[in-house]
């Protein structure tokens, strides 16, 4: 077999083989196959797609090329959640512990953020002590106690997928949903729970700019895990906006911390109750409406705040922050954006916001940047709250005052105050129940 | 500037600029875009092509990269003639020296054959003594004193084109016109002469097997010669059977030479007198049936073939195979290919019957490999020639007597025996006069 016939194959609208697709990840896993032919052949792909069963077989490929996570002997129905990423998105630190308070158990294997959204292993280093670098035995040993865990995704995790989404980023072909697929779903194949819940985020503060193309990576998704034998499910959920009213690590983590005390920002608990009921009925323990009541009955019963400062001591963490979030990191410099007029906040640039909490601190712009666990955004107002003259519509925390007043500038043009606005659904659709 | 947004840029189909393309092809001859880039680069280009100004400029970039060959100084119109690769295609061979005769200055720099089609510079090595690799200098002088002269491409002529078609080569994105057509036209725009003749082939044994990606090739070429100042035309001939009724390199040598002395195949003899004079117009010194005159009689007074004569001994070559052609080398052993029934030859399988000379060893399959100046196939029948069983369709000539079996059966397999074919025009048509 070689590769330039195979690249050809792609080129022409052909459909690759399962000893095809085999051939290509494994011999670019190995280094037999060059970049060069790679970049080819992806930008073929990206040009051509592939059909369900390619898309399939190159996932359980990426995943293959590397080692498994082993959670066997540990109890519970093991379910996954996994967002595609967007701004102030902190539910994985509510729902997981939420999830495991109804009974799952949720191993999460997680990323670092980059660009305008965040990264759960960010939001949790903001915690003071915090590990999150595990070691096998440790990340079991923190899912059998405590029923939900959260670790980097280290070691020799799917290795095909990191080699790919590298040569993707520099070639222009990250933006094709079966390669943006089987790099998410590798990760959870690799990883091993019995269960995925997806959250596809779709609008201006997502990758998925468009609900088609957002419904198109969740429906490939849900597919890919259903053939691998995953029970799966996608949520698809609005991005134009900001999720709850911080964004920042540390400010996201106070935020998850009064989520799970009961005093969420509404859209927030509501996101959070429905991904949990979600992970519920796709471990088939409960209806979607059981779920929602379950989910519901942790949070008001303090049991889901329990569990996580549980996590956060098990995995070395300074649990009393879950009493004290002023114990979290605090920026040196608060500075308020403060409304030019009158009216109601009739839309928010959400990629634009996280592009400025990015500039205090927040974030990096690329890899291996460090980011300021303090830095952030608070918003004072959400979508379709009235607003005057004067008033503050968010602000803006960070350690380097000089990024300021570019991030203030962003902010402002990124609000719009003007009529009220028609808002559009938070949960957009299922896919896959 | 940064090479992965140009590529982004040109996926979605955008118009790249002057700056843009300068930035890709300097940098991709300095090293300093890596193979991967420019790989995912050229797919992009495969698929959404470039406009004529786009592909006008990456050609000028390409020539732009090495040096220019220093024609000045030597007098006459200097005139380039270029065929896109055939079998059986000697041509250069005849009308180099025949548009000399009229007075042209033909300078060409010519390549060795790859697969099915054969290079001219293969063809007169076979020439006791020839030098294909000349000096500067000497390609000067002996244009000066012949008024025609062919050496290999060598030096720093075009060297984006030699990475660039390396890399096409393994990557899959050989077959995109604009990418075929600046490679050739970067080329003739290092040489330098003031006009160029294209000799585009299509059929079963071009790269073109279809009439209209041919002629897309040819306006293209056209096009970019045009834009950079050079007068430039192109004709479309019939690649569906062998041009005249030698395959291989010595053989070939031997049917120019016949043809210069006016004993040629009549197709080989029309196509020579056609070029000739189509360079002639080109050249604005005659008409196109002036030019067609003046060809004709240049071989029925000799004077061709002793231009022909006076171009070998300039480089080193035997003169005397002009008297007598059974001094070039002649191989040990010819078998002849005879038909199994009666009928007329209906069709040849050109690309077929050329990958056979090549297993007897008058090509290469892959760069580097040697070629036998002996090795080939004469034809002893034509398209529309009646045959009677048993009688001789072909003779194969190779230095390799095991190879005979598996071309033999390759030959009758290319050759169909039936009805008599409607035949299909050799000049095809015009561009650019």
């Amino acid at each position: 077999m070689r590769m330039v016939d195979l690249i050809v194959k792609k080129r022409e609208g052909g459909v690759l083989s399962k000893e095809e697709i085999a051939f290509i990840v494994a011999g670019y896993t190995s280094g037999v196959i060059p970049d060069y032919q790679m970049a080819a052949w992806l930008m073929a792909v990206f040009f051509r797609g592939m059909d369900a069963g390619e898309t399939a077989l190159l996932t359980e490929q990426m995943a293959a090329s590397g080692e498994y996570a082993d959670l066997s002997g540990i109890d519970g129905i093991k379910i996954d959640k996994h967002s595609t990423g967007g701004v102030g998105d902190k539910t994985t630190l509510v729902v997981a512990p939420m999830a495991a308070s109804c009974g799952l158990c949720v191993a999460k294997m997680s990323g670092r953020g980059l660009g305008f959204t965040g990264g759960t292993i960010d939001k949790l280093e903001s915690i003071p002590g915090f590990q999150t670098t595990l070691e096998p035995g440790h990340f079991r040993k923190v899912l059998q106690d405590v029923g939900c865990a959260v670790t980097g995704a280290g070691g020799n995790l799917a290795p095909a997928d990191k080699l790919m989404y590298a040569l993707r980023d520099v070639t222009g072909t990250v933006e094709s949903i079966p390669l943006i697929a089987s790099s998410i779903m590798s990760k959870k194949l690799a990883v091993g729970t019995d269960g995925v819940v997806l959250d596809v985020k779709v609008g201006r503060g997502a990758f998925m700019k468009d609900l088609e193309s957002a419904r198109r990576l969740a429906e490939t998704m849900v597919e890919i895990g259903k053939r691998a034998g995953r029970r799966t499910a996608a949520l698809l959920t609005d991005m134009d906006r900001p999720l709850g009213r911080t964004i920042g690590n540390a400010l996201e983590v106070e935020e998850a911390v009064n989520t799970l005390r009961g005093e969420g920002p509404s859209d927030l608990v509501r996101l959070c109750v429905e991904l949990c009921a979600t992970m519920l009925c796709v471990s088939g323990t409960h209806t979607l409406e059981q779920g929602r009541l379950c989910a519901s009955k942790a949070l008001k019963s303090g049991a889901a705040l329990e569990r996580f400062r549980k996590m956060i001591e098990a995995q070395g963490g300074d649990g009393r922050i879950c009493d004290d979030p002023s114990l979290l990191p605090q920026a040196s410099s608060t500075v308020p954006v403060l409304a030019q007029k009158d009216g109601y906040i009739a839309a928010m640039d959400t990629q634009h916001i996280g592009n400025a909490a990015c500039i205090l601190g927040a974030g990096r712009e690329k890899k291996g940047d460090q980011v300021d666990s303090a830095a952030g955004i608070r918003l004072r107002k959400k979508c379709g709250d009235s607003v005057t003259v004067g008033e503050e519509i968010a602000v803006l925390h960070t350690n380097c005052p000089d990024k300021l007043s570019q991030a203030e500038r962003m902010v402002r043009e990124g609000i719009r105050i003007g009529l009220p606005p028609v808002q559009s659904p938070l949960i957009v659709d299922w896919i896959g129940l």
